[in-house]
């Protein structure tokens, strides 16, 4: 049997401001800091030793991983980071206010744009300063590679290769994997453990800084997940991730 | 022609006590923050852009490394942490006040463990509990390749290999190189570039809070090399490493 932890990145300084980010590459509130904090003490006080991490390359995941392994004393364990396991981009979107954006197009069209699970954003043009295609951090993708809007099924059609090359196989190695990543990576990864149905992955919600635990089989067929820490704290977590397409 | 920068961690709360540290795994101090942070911040104005890092499995030179990126907003690029890359492991030495140990054995055989090229100090109990036996970082290595002492020539034959088989091929891939290490590891790998004696290099001091920069041609000979930072401050504490072994 294995057990893999993921963790979503804490709050960040445009959850705080109730903007889209997608790649924008913002940090941790203080807020963020301080779930990081408490998922690190949590995962420390029972028992948790990873041996290896996975992150993404946008700092508010990095920085969670970051203080989660100082937390444990765990620092000197490796720490692979891929673009593949980044948010969802979201294109024209990104640096827009979600009420604002809400109140300008409609609840009911940012909720498209939000949950649908195959309608992308409107794209970013290249040109735009909001595209990541001068980015170094993508300079060894072709351009070709770097989305200008996702939708989940996009963001799922990179992030499953990933999960399937890179992580599953150090799973099967019996090491204790960590990966911190994003709402919709993680999505990506759940709806294929769990296998959940193309309606009903926009709807599940993952809050942030609340280690989630999935134990698997040997075929990593999924036993049981569970969150750690506060269960009332985990549930207004879930609820405030829902509310925010909301113009108020 | 390639430019790679070399930081020797900044300073630590055994450099504050001053004891002899060697694979124990403290952190850096309050000076140690500031220095990682001094040097971070000379490398952003200098206009140094890495892509990939090396550092050892011990927290106060991941921490200076992660400082560093901070600073210089590279928390994405890829990070290799290699126990090759740690301090001379000082063996009975482990946890002895300088000082004390000066003034109980004298100055000229503390100077010998300190400096001779091939003399280890007294090697370690397996089980004695300072010994890395036990360790999690080290599970992976055979129980005779955890060494319970080290001598300056012992570190290069770990160091080295680990120099030419991971590092320099991707130096030589035209990658930007950051390394941040140790005294010893760091002497290993200068010792090699520039050719010096077994005799001279325990001489050679190197402070820990400057990055070293080093010139290299196609061949990875040695064009030049220089600290970057105050030209006062770095004698002052080149001057200061040199004391270290004196008894007040």
């Amino acid at each position: 049997m294995y057990k893999i932890v993921f963790l979503r990145h804490g709050h960040s300084t445009w959850n705080e401001e109730n903007r889209f980010t997608g790649w924008t590459d913002v940090d941790l509130s203080q807020q963020g800091i301080e779930e990081s904090l408490n998922s690190g003490q949590i995962l420390k006080e029972q028992g948790f030793k990873f041996d290896i991490a996975f992150t993404s390359v946008l700092k508010r995941a990095i920085r969670t991983l970051w203080i989660v392994l100082d937390e444990m004393d765990l620092m000197w364990i490796p720490v692979f980071r891929s673009w593949k396991l980044n948010e969802r981009h979201y294109g024209g979107l990104q640096g827009l206010y979600k009420s604002k954006t809400a109140r300008e197009f409609g609840e009911d069209q940012v909720f498209i744009w939000r949950r649908s699970f195959d309608i992308p954003p409107p794209a970013l043009e290249r040109s735009d300063e909001r595209s990541s295609t001068k980015d170094r951090k993508y300079s060894l993708l072709k351009e070709e590679e770097i989305p200008q809007s996702e939708c989940l099924k996009t963001t799922i059609e990179r992030v499953l290769p990933y999960w399937n090359n890179e992580i599953v196989p150090v799973i099967k190695s019996g090491k204790n994997v960590f990966i911190v990543a994003h709402g919709n990576s993680l999505r990506a990864i759940v709806k294929h453990i769990d296998n959940i149905s193309d309606e009903k992955i926009p709807h599940l919600n993952i809050p942030t800084g609340f280690p989630l635990v999935y134990e698997l089989d040997e075929e990593l067929k999924p036993i049981k997940h569970y969150y750690l820490g506060d269960p009332d704290a985990i549930k207004k977590a879930e609820k405030a991730v829902a509310n925010q397409g909301k113009s108020n």
